[in-house]
């Protein structure tokens, strides 16, 4: 993992000062790394020897903060783990286009691997997170989004680049396509499992406080599944609440607790964060089709902890 | 270019609506398509039987349709090609998202073709275009940028993908290293003829009106060769203006018109027409070192075609 951070510090570098200045921001301000994570610890459980997974996993973590500079852009977001978020710093033009050049730089050191296999995966993640983000902009300030339409849109802008980072593993190891398809499976679930976490996180989780800085969702107007949830179990007096703070944006004082509270009442928060269990079990399960050891041991910990963070 | 507007047309589709939508409001709103030119006639006078450069062609142009939408949102645009700019219809979220998608359909198109070298060279030119209009943000609202800094953001923002272009077609029909570099220099030099020319018509140009819409540029607060020979070579009463009007954005009525007039009086529209003559002369001389033939021929007139819009 040293070895990954190391290469994304220097490739973030440029001539052009701004470009390191906004990428260290965002890459230094205490990511999970999570992404990167499962490219390694899937190309090593096959006892791969050489560097090109590193570079793959750099390449992950960079097409993940090129998603976030424009997200933040496209959301208008204020706050970016805990931080000021990069476009109230140096403006939404600069995040635009310093997250164009971190995807640049992306593909440039996945074509340096050389595994088209890796690239084509990669790419097709690429665009299908775009696809995604296009399809949640469409869902926005739509309160009657069903739950199904919802997984559509985490699962193209969230899981498909977990998904495609586990699923790179075993293609640089050179390995066959069952095994393929279960590093790919187990990413996939992990993502769902993930989105629905943070999406319960921005209400609070299942217990009372985290810490952590709740509604942002709620603020930005984001219908999320404890939404979906919320307005299909609730009463008219519910979805004219939920019109009114999602779709119209006129929220009031007191509106993010009265929401929280809608929430609970209809258990929408509790059973989000039981379908991530859900997912976190797949999860589980594709594992058993990669080799036991250490690895598999890390990849089965990363489920734990993304649903530990919210319970 | 017929099959490269049937590929451009179909990889811009998605199930998601708003994807095609946007994609063919620009695509369909009469770019020149030159880029993607470049590409055809630089692999087809090589004898290439293949179907990839038209792929390659079609994802040069998806590039280019990328770094449009996003720029627009960047400068703040209200018109594109004589229509309303995207982000005006659809806003700048789905403008930067579609961007996205179409620069990770891109890069899908170019992996089907299989080029490593191929896509080395366009993933290269992803980052360097973006790195190029940081570049360019930098020296926004400075009057006093150098010529040489203006250069470096041309080379970097819209000479590289001509270039680029250029290059995969001896690329994919595998030619040696020679024609590799000329077909690039062509490219590049044409490039820069182009954008310079862009720059001058967008202050008129030479001749007294095209019915082009003039005066986006110095409304955007953009600073670019004619302003940088006109802060050089005017009077301390120039800067003056020139500082209020593109650095402080303070334009009052007839402003444009006396920014032409102050442009005019020390040569500067003239001067950069020059330039990009003299650029396109480079390009010619590139050319001599490419296989002569229609496709040459073609090249050539292309180069013609570029300076043609301004004298």
């Amino acid at each position: 993992m040293e070895e990954v951070n190391q290469i994304i510090l220097s490739k973030a570098g440029s001539n052009v000062e701004l470009i390191p200045e906004i990428a260290k921001h965002l890459i230094s301000s205490g990511g999970k790394r999570l992404r990167p994570m499962l490219t390694l610890a899937c190309a090593e459980m096959f006892g791969y020897q050489g560097t090109g997974h590193v570079v793959l996993a750099a390449s992950v973590e960079f097409m993940h903060t090129a998603t976030l500079l424009h997200d933040d852009v496209v959301d208008e977001s204020d706050m970016r783990r805990g931080k000021l978020a990069a476009r109230k710093l140096w403006g939404n033009q600069a995040s635009v286009l310093v997250g164009d050049y971190l995807l640049g730089q992306a593909f440039k050191m996945m074509v340096d691997v050389g595994s088209l296999e890796a690239l084509r995966i990669l790419s097709e993640a690429s665009a299908i997170i775009a696809e995604g983000e296009v399809l949640q902009l469409g869902a926005a300030k739509n309160i009657l989004t069903s739950e199904e339409d919802y997984l559509r849109v985490i699962d193209a802008k969230t899981a498909a680049l977990f998904a495609s980072a586990a699923e790179v593993g075993p293609v640089i190891a050179d390995q066959g396509a069952e095994v393929k398809a279960a590093a790919r499976a187990y990413g996939r679930e992990l993502g769902l499992a993930f989105q629905l976490v943070d999406d319960a996180l921005d209400y609070g989780g299942s217990s009372a406080d985290l810490g952590k800085q709740i509604g942002d969702d709620f603020r930005e107007g984001k219908i999320t599944l404890p939404i979906v949830l919320a307005v299909a179990r609730g009463s008219d007096a519910d979805r004219v609440f939920w019109k009114r703070c999602l779709e119209e944006g006129a929220i009031e004082d007191g509106d993010l607790d009265a929401a929280i509270e809608r929430l609970r009442k209809v258990d929408a928060i509790a059973d989000t964060v039981q379908r991530a269990r859900d997912y976190g079990a797949n999860a589980l399960k594709a594992l058993e089709k990669l080799p036991s050891g250490p690895h598999n041991d890390a990849l089965a910990e990363a489920v734990a902890f993304c649903i530990s963070r919210v319970s």
